[in-house]
């Protein structure tokens, strides 16, 4: 643990920060194994590059023992901008995360007119990103459960079945495994639902012959996240369904060929991108390749041509390339990457050509 | 739902700002009936004084039909800080509202170093404030379900239960009545656990002779919430829980006598806390009196010393003073107010008197 606040220190100095305030209560758990949901209460940890630390605390949030940090409890009778003012220092740049919320930030601003506030979040979203050996081996576990539930479809998934017993049977399956739950609404999509990429699975709309089946899954296991997608086809599918379930593979092969240390993130999203469009898929597929992932399913960073960041061994992040057809079809193929010393491994192994089930 | 607008509208010209972001997507559904959950992806309603208002939309949010606003649509691979910084006018003062997170506002600032970002969550947040009626309608009747599974619990608790048992008994009736979910997760804590207000059921703890049973419980009816504590004893109560729970009553009734329009909202808390006060309970009980309510359990404003505001008709907002003695009970008593023309009217039902149950 002590080596992650090593880590986000080491750069706030590279970004000439000596203090950060950190609210997002996934990265605190990060950083320091304590959880706390705080609602709309102040809830914050400072950390300086002095190594002198102080966890902002409501008489309300239950902590088993000590933190390790200096600590500031205050009740809601007091006013929570005075005690951020009054544990920060005015003179000094502060590096703020990506979660707080104006209701915090813009008062403190109106408080302390001089203070400079500033982005601070990729020191500890940076970190966060990189992830250590125990976190690899429980997002390797989360993977593991995902494989084998996604591989359990094929038989189970028939015609006239609809989507939410899809999704039902999943959820299920995950707590079977001993899953504390999923890590986003399972997505289950019948041919032209699945081109709608937030679609819900309806109680109603039942399977037909030569619909695509797009499932989009994850569960959470031990804290850490999984996600897959796969797509499928209920006993026939046309050619320009299998086309384009077969260039997505390739658009997800071509990206994953060139990740390892060093490579530029939007290099990998125009490595998928370029071939998608050669087959004349840019119009049905406007969205980013990936996201990072671990305690949350969707963690900080992108996989798109907007991310100005190269692969550094430990990330994690999926590789999703679509074909969306409006009122007619969508086909989305989906890996979770390690970027490794000198390459990249796929956390899951389900097989990804495409396959008549029902 | 217009007048909504208007509503809002008339406080930014009050405050003299002209531009305001609302970013939360239940403000955004109050004001325009169109909800979304946008995940970590840019999501805004700007409101102007001149009548023209924005939406800012990612082509992955589905929204059925036209919104009847200025419509800018934009994907994952166009920069987020550039399209709102095209939507906004630098020259005049931008107000933002409470969740818009530092991902969007840091940057924002930093790109137009010359805009004036100021607090404009009042705008919205007091027009929320204040129920119109139909949205009182929907509350009373959350709080009349809550009523009934409320009036359940004396004939179903028995000594030896857990308090999962008893959750799941409530949230069960909740959906047996035909609610969408409960307001935020039950709480029911037996003896000491009444003591800690975070406190999640246990599996595991079972209910004793004597013990103080504190059940915190909120449906969620047609999108809006519930919300009501009683304290009940199992079998019987030492004078001293009895007298905690006589002064706390006392003091929710004391609160809910001055409760008219005009009333600061400061003074409602003075009246209970003064009570509690009078009979040493100060140090047992350092949390604000209640909350406001609606779509939300917790929605924006606090009844608490620090609220600057009086009470206005339509406001809803909890009672819920409390005495909690740490390792041994806990008491809660908690009404529902909602602020008519000449005084208020409590929206849950039950008897606040205590009762030996079990």
């Amino acid at each position: 643990m002590n080596n992650r606040i090593e880590r986000v220190l080491d750069k706030m100095r590279q970004k000439g920060i000596n203090q950060l305030l950190v609210s997002d209560p996934l990265s605190i758990r990060f950083l320091t194994g304590i959880y706390v949901s705080p609602g709309e209460r102040l809830y914050a940890l400072i950390l300086r590059t002095s190594g002198q630390h102080t966890m902002l605390l409501n008489y309300l949030f239950y902590i088993e023992g000590d933190t390790g940090f200096d600590e500031v409890w205050f009740g809601d009778l007091e006013d929570q901008i005075e005690i951020i003012a009054n544990n920060i220092n005015p003179e000094e740049t502060l590096g703020v995360d990506k979660t707080w919320p104006a209701r915090f930030l813009i008062p403190l601003q109106e408080k302390l007119p001089q203070l400079k506030t500033v982005w601070g979040s990729d020191c500890v979203d940076g970190v966060r990103a990189c992830k250590d050996a125990e976190e690899i081996q429980l997002m390797k576990e989360a993977s593991e459960i995902n494989d084998r539930v996604m591989l359990m479809l094929p038989d189970f998934i028939k015609e006239g079945m609809t989507e939410r017993e899809v999704a039902d049977f999943i959820d299920n399956e995950y707590l079977k495994a001993g899953c504390s739950g999923t890590s986003f609404p399972t997505i289950v999509c019948f041919g032209e639902n699945a081109a709608d990429q937030h679609h819900e699975p309806s109680e109603t709309r039942k399977l037909k012959e030569g619909e695509c089946i797009l499932i989009d899954m994850g569960c959470v296991w031990k804290g850490y996240c999984s996600d897959m997608t796969r797509t499928f086809f209920c006993k026939s599918a046309s050619e320009e369904q299998i086309k384009a379930h077969d260039i997505t593979v390739e658009a997800v092969e071509r990206a994953e060929a060139i990740i390892k240390p060093g490579t530029p993130i939007a290099d990998i999203d125009k490595a998928a991108r370029d071939l998608m469009a050669e087959h004349g898929y840019t119009k049905y597929w406007t969205n980013r390749l990936g996201h990072f992932i671990g305690q949350e399913d969707h963690e900080y960073g992108d996989v798109s041509p907007l991310n100005k960041g190269v692969c550094e061994p430990g990330m994690i992040f999926s590789i999703e390339p679509g074909v969306y057809i409006a009122g007619e079809y969508g086909v989305r193929v989906e890996d979770l990457v390690l970027v490794t010393e000198d390459g990249c491994e796929l956390l899951n192994k389900v097989d990804k050509k495409w396959q008549i089930i029902g």
